[in-house]
């Protein structure tokens, strides 16, 4: 493998690996060995475990922005629409899934964030992020009449993703998407929808 | 200490190092320690560490159901309020610890439910308990009239549930007790209230 290759595969390895064993259970032997990657090769890209997890992060939280930017500037459809689109997507990405590995955020915010400044500082960016692009979508939603008059765009994008972190915890202990299911049912016709 | 002491003591120190470490983190031998018992002693009350989680969840599960019995049955509240009180309760918890804590059954569905049945059931049988508590709140508040017709009493009540689970995932990667504050204000102002 080249270089390039090699810290790619040790990426995607460590990913499945934190995802399903969090930041303490993820042992850096079995990810190398996953990798078909030597003991000497890792430490060339990575000074330490701390600094290979935030590299992850970083990877993943890229992938996410791409996914995001694709699927909430699509100006076919209303704000709204974009946003259940965006968490219509992730269903079905997590439904694929065998088992469950849910949300690297999440998961690293319960296991590492209060040990590690380093990661706690990533994690803060990533949803830092995403939030940006949940207000985005939201203040248009709020500029084309489609948001309910009662909702501040960015104390709302904050709160979805919030309730969609939870939701995916409990799908989590479920082994089942349906909590996902609800999280759509109850933002869309819940609490962005107008009742007035 | 008597025996009775000992297991409470564990169980004391049990889940201080799960919410701290997650269950692959958390060692028993760190915990023996902390608790000042021998390890002899330990595999005396539990037959391995799964077990003994499962004792520290079903024990935490127990302490739940104490508070939410007494806060959600006060009868001097409307029911909304009385689902306010608890999350203000808690709100001062949280507030009080150094580091945060969080949640024992979000911080175990990440890290272990997919691992263990015998602890995604425990967590499951702790979310549907607590599941059913509000749910049951709902419906009165349904019935006098407090709760926005085009939401069920019970798929709030997950819903809530799962919001907040988020709430506490993201408390811990800020280290501030802010994502609790903008989950009430979003449950209660937004999604629970009349805006007809």
């Amino acid at each position: 493998m080249s270089k390039i290759d090699t810290r790619a595969v040790l990426i995607d390895e460590g990913l499945k690996a934190l995802l399903s064993h969090g930041y303490e259970g993820a042992g850096i032997g079995p990810i190398l060995k996953s990798a078909g990657v030597p003991k000497g090769s890792f430490y060339h890209f990575f000074a330490s475990k701390e600094e290979f997890a935030s590299a992850v992060v970083g990877s993943y939280t890229e992938g996410n922005q791409t996914v995001r930017t694709q699927l909430l500037t699509d100006e076919s459809k209303s704000p709204l629409q974009r946003l259940r689109a965006y968490f219509e997507y992730h269903e079905q990405v997590y439904a694929s899934e065998n088992p469950i590995g849910g949300c690297l955020l999440g998961n690293l915010a319960q296991s590492i964030a209060v040990h590690s400044d380093v990661l706690r500082q990533e994690l803060h960016r990533a949803f830092a992020a995403w939030q940006r692009d949940f207000q985005q979508v939201l203040r248009e939603a709020r500029e084309q009449g489609e948001l309910p008059s009662h909702l501040d765009p960015d104390e709302t994008a904050a709160f979805l993703i919030d309730a969609y972190e939870g939701a995916l915890v409990r799908m989590k202990t479920e082994g089942s998407i349906a909590p996902l299911q609800r999280f759509k049912t109850m933002a869309f016709d819940g609490l962005l929808k107008n009742h007035a």
